[in-house]
């Protein structure tokens, strides 16, 4: 048997490694044989010299097998969960998971915190009072059947060597990694016990990968890796060069996602059509992968009429009573949901059309305002947002408003309003020329 | 001021770090605000990135600033050192610090110990019952005033942040690096206090450097970041396809030096010349880098007359004398110095030359028979040791003996000397047709 040293220095020659390896590699990461200043530097070996197809699979095994496995087969229906990769106003999964068990799957989904730029289903949900995101095991089975969707965080006991990867990689220049990505992403989708998987890898300015090549390639990898594993998968590849839905922030984006399940049609319609398309969409390949419907179209107009019927809203209200929410916050959410007391508004510095929106920096000021994440341990404040009322492709008048910010009560060190409002008008583009508008979905990997 | 994960990330993209953000990083290093697996994530990177002339000047400056400085101005002389990059059998300090001295230098040397296949002065001298190499820094300089050298262990509060990192590149597979050899090595230099500085940059297969190509440009690193910091340097790359002169152990060492300094016509004079040779060449660069002489010939000369004429050897004694060693070792090593009761033969597999032997092999056979280090805690055996009988391009007969092997006494698991035989075998190559031997010193750089 190699010691870590050694292990490390076949991958920093770029070496493959053996199933058996990584396994070796993996568990003494876990249990401590190998040292945290090794890990960071196998992972900064892997950074440059990338993995295999079949090193990334052994990885995302061996990471799987460092702790507890759902097996939710004594839950009736065909499981299957939605990935994204993390954006900025993508909140899919809130009116995505209702709609789909409306739709007849079962929906048990183990979603993330927002950390940088990027937001997190959890804390969204954590905007409705008493709505719990730790329920124990039986619990959690309880609700997907009764339901048909659970929407929870991930157990401790699941892949406890991601967890301390992660947080490794975190502060040492290693997350943009495909194979690291992919093992991440995978073994935690596989503990949760999910028959199948549909992948949202977005693209663009808002999104970790900036490029369509690199999104491709980690949307192949994530499809390859996860059928190796026996788990059917499917990837969209998804726009993120303008936040999804007009609501960023983490009270106003559970408010949309409501919007959107009640079926309103209210004047921010316009802002949330393609929130409400990327969902119909997913929902269509989730309903395709889990045999619910013969082909995708036939899953589009499946998951139209029970959005439209009102069943995904109902799908809705029964899984916030069962994880404890607050039902008054999400019947009249306007008025319920924590909100602040103070907004300004941001304006168009010149006539034009809104062409270009360097996103990250929309989900940077979300984290300055307190809605979001610098470390891991940081609280939220849910009240705080930002409203959108412009979309890429726009038309707008010289001094019209393009975002309503909510902003935190004043207090002695709050963040620095103009400064923030400088950030902004310096990530978006007013030309006088239309261009074109990134496509919302631009490729199926299968 | 940048994170310590940002500035990791700078030089993942390969972007070149100001002196400062190195400084801040050293700093970091030392005082617990870079954590050891940011510490080896950036070492990776590193090595995969590299360093540019003024990151590896800048580097080496903030390694040398974390501790504390000798200044030897008032010790009167011209101090010049040799570091050499570690091979096998290289015993040239202990011949050469009292050459140089008496040959009107001041050679303030600081060693360090063998790890894994390569030797280190420091546990060759303790051979020597008594020899003290961790003199306080007085002592330091009142030997080095009155016998013109002295030999030490470097002190604890030089250059902490090398030790750190040194003990994390060991464990990370991050010590072939040329950018942070070259700093390791001069801020150790830098800190002792020498005015001028002979490297020997060993190439071969007993070297860390196995090719040409990058001895020469480590050599060329090192001078050129050396007279970026002041210190006068010359650079010398030199043979290490077998091992230097006839013996591989702690003590034979020793013995084999004071042989050369006694000017011994032995039997064994043969397997030594290279030795000597070498010896006689580096004081010369010594003495003409500290214009103790007008160019190297010159230097060569007054070498050789002060190996000849006993003043060498009387400075070794002194030295033996005033750093505490037992003197009748050193008077009658034959007999006194540390030695095993028994010994082993290995042969010659058929009839030929001796063509190509993997040094790093023997080296490691050292290590097994208990005479080196496989971590820095391990503890030396003096006594045992390889004695070579044959060198590079040597005739030798069928069955006649290669290599005396002198064993520890047999315990319960003590090493496998079939094993190590077989090792031996395999390393060396013995051929009907004689090949080109070497040049023992192939380039200076200065």
């Amino acid at each position: 048997m190699l010691t870590p040293a050694h292990l490390i220095q076949l991958k920093r020659d770029g070496e493959e490694l053996s199933p058996e390896q990584l396994l070796q590699f993996i568990q003494g990461v876990s249990n401590g044989q190998v040292a945290d200043y090794q890990a960071t530097a196998f992972l900064m070996a892997v950074y440059f010299q990338g993995m295999s197809l079949s090193e990334t699979v052994a990885l995302t095994d061996a990471m799987l097998a460092s702790g507890e496995r759902y097996d939710l087969s004594a839950v009736p229906g065909t499981k299957v969960d939605k990935h994204s990769t993390g954006g900025v106003g993508d909140k899919v999964s809130l009116i995505l998971a209702p709609l789909a068990a409306a739709c007849g799957l079962k929906v048990p989904m183990m979603s993330g915190r927002g950390l940088g730029h990027s937001g997190g289903t959890l804390d969204k949900l954590e905007s409705i009072t008493g709505f719990d995101v730790h329920l124990p095991r039986d619990r959690f089975e309880q609700v997907l059947r009764e339901v048909g969707c659970a929407m929870i965080g991930q157990s401790k006991s699941m892949v406890p060597a991601d967890k301390k990867l992660y947080a490794l990689r975190d502060v040492t220049g290693t997350v943009e990694c495909i194979p690291l990505i992919v093992a991440s992403i995978l073994s935690k989708k596989l503990a949760e016990g999910t028959n199948a998987l549909v992948l949202d890898v977005k693209v663009g300015s808002g999104a970790f990968m900036k490029s369509r090549e690199q999104a491709r390639k980690l949307a192949r990898t994530l499809v390859q890796v996860s059928k190796k594993m026996g788990l059917p998968a499917r990837a969209i590849l998804t726009d993120m060069n303008q936040p999804l839905g007009y609501a960023v922030g983490n009270a106003i984006e559970v408010l949309e996602s409501i919007e959107i399940l009640r079926g309103d049609k209210a004047e921010s319609d316009r802002c949330s059509s393609d929130l409400k398309e990327l969902t119909i969409q997913l929902c269509a390949h989730m309903l395709d992968l889990g045999g619910v419907v013969k082909n995708v179209p036939e899953g589009r107009k499946l998951a139209h009429a029970r959005l439209q019927d009102g069943s995904a809203w109902e799908v809705f209200q029964k899984l916030v009573r069962a994880q404890g929410g607050a039902m008054e916050q999400i019947l009249e959410p306007e008025r319920k949901l924590p909100q602040t007391s103070s907004a300004v508004i941001w304006k168009a510095p010149k006539r034009g059309y809104l062409v270009k929106m360097d996103t990250e920096v929309m989900g940077r000021i979300l984290v300055e305002l307190g809605g979001g994440r610098k470390k891991a341990s940081d609280s939220v404040d849910p009240r705080v947002g930002l409203i959108f009322h412009k979309k890429l492709g726009s038309r707008v008048a010289s001094g019209e408003p393009m975002v309503t910010v909510n902003v935190p009560e004043k207090r002695g060190n709050g963040p620095d309003l103009e400064l923030l409002e400088r950030q902004f008008q310096e990530a978006i583009e007013v030309s006088s020329t239309r261009k074109p508008v990134p496509k919302l979905i631009f490729e199926v990997l299968s």
